[in-house]
């Protein structure tokens, strides 16, 4: 933090009222092409992929007290940086116990031709899942078996809704991600040789007894109302983890690790 | 519903106040041995399994409109009845959207020595756990992976809470549940011969490497701390998943799923 940096302890600051209005409407991210980043961990591992910075708010407890964000330091100086009272910052950020550093970013396109493929792609593809906190476990896993990419398919929800950043600690940011309709996202596989494994419980043969080792889809509908027809008919094949007790469903990302945890298995020749 | 059956519509009745008070404290749950379940679904699986029905309410609303709550009809033969008010439904309820049944169920002890375990036992211990989302998610898995049981080790939450019974989709009272300290936990499981899979990265196996066809127990620690060093300690082998990617951990509820369906394929023959 140099002497130069503006300071903010007004609540009705211009700046304030821009980060809460990201933070909470999806419209406002659309409009302005910005989203928030809170948290240390989540912010390096945005700034370290190819987001850009516009502006930092840093509280003034956290430079008071040395901390974590030290280490984030060098990654804020591509946008504008600024101190925050507390009082500030308690109204800023949008959730607790972060670390007292709030990121506004640039949003990128999350089309399907910003994926980068590797020679023998792994692709989760999820249609229309919903909820925040599965978005972003099927995000760590994903960056965990090191998948080329997430397509989400028909979601209503936005991928930079805070809690979807949250609860993906960051793979949001780490993981290639798409937003596509179902047809498009067909075509798109279809077209470059990529085999669609749907999760599905009817029709279906168990998931270790499916060849993954090719190229590979592995797509996942919602626990209440599964794939639509579209998927089901696009199907090179239909997989299902077996369900061996009373229940008939499992967390949809659950279910979807478990799935590419057999892929990593098998192309590791396991 | 018979005509004999009592209507409560005061919002100050004693039952009232006692379903609310049994559905957001667990101290009331301890003092009464009594705990709440909502839905259909929920209290079929419960009640099926077991479980002794102290009382039952019904919404008005629901038994004018006929609905699912028919199926489960039988099943609240075993308890007092009650029809309520929507105005009473509505404070006795916990969450929305629940089908208009709630029941009051007598507790039962959660004791090592109540487990029935099979001839080739397969156990999940989760040490610490607290989220119910993820108490919830790890049982649906052990469901589904038709596991002998699921302890909870030094776990501060209720399995009785609302937000367990939610998450689970009924599983904690389809998969036998015990709640222990560590220490007798691993008495337990080595004087049956069980081998003790403790998850970590440090000085670990991968986990496809492991054999899982013999009894085994699955040990999951929090994602923020990790397993305590008794378990560390008194593990067989250190097991874990590859992390390919940025990030350095997995949801424990994912982790815990990837693991269990590794024991699954490989009792399967596969």
């Amino acid at each position: 933090m140099q002497e130069r940096i503006e300071k903010i302890s007004s609540l009705q600051n211009v700046r304030v009222k821009q980060v809460v209005a990201l933070s909470q409407k999806s419209s406002e991210r659309r409009k302005q092409g910005l989203f928030v980043v809170e948290g240390v961990r989540e912010l390096a591992h945005c700034l370290s992929h190819d987001y850009e910075l516009d502006s930092a708010y840093v509280c003034e407890d956290v430079v008071r007290d040395g901390n974590d964000w030290h280490a984030l330091s060098p990654l804020l100086d591509g946008g504008r940086q600024f101190l925050v009272s507390s009082a500030v910052y308690q109204k800023m950020a949008y959730r607790e116990g972060t670390e007292g550093v709030i990121g506004v970013v640039r949003s990128r396109p999350f089309g399907l031709d910003d994926i980068p493929l590797s020679d023998n792609p792994l692709v989760v593809v999820a249609e229309g899942v919903e909820k925040p906190g599965n978005l972003g476990a099927i995000l760590r896993s994903a960056d965990a078996a090191q998948a080329d990419a997430v397509i989400f398919c028909d979601t209503p929800t936005d991928l930079y809704n805070p809690n979807v950043i949250r609860a993906s600690i960051g793979a949001v940011f780490t993981v290639p991600c798409a937003v596509s309709g179902s047809a498009e996202c067909i075509d798109f596989l279809k077209s470059r040789g990529i085999q669609i494994l749907t999760a599905q419980l009817q029709d279906s043969e168990l998931y270790y007894a499916t060849d993954m080792t090719v190229p590979t889809a592995i797509v996942m509908g919602t626990e209440s109302t599964g794939l639509t027809t579209p998927w089901r008919l696009a199907a090179d094949r239909h997989i299902r983890i077996p369900m061996l007790g009373s229940l008939d469903s499992l967390n949809v990302s659950v279910s979807t690790a478990v799935l590419l945890f057999e892929a990593v298995r098998q192309r590791m020749g396991e």
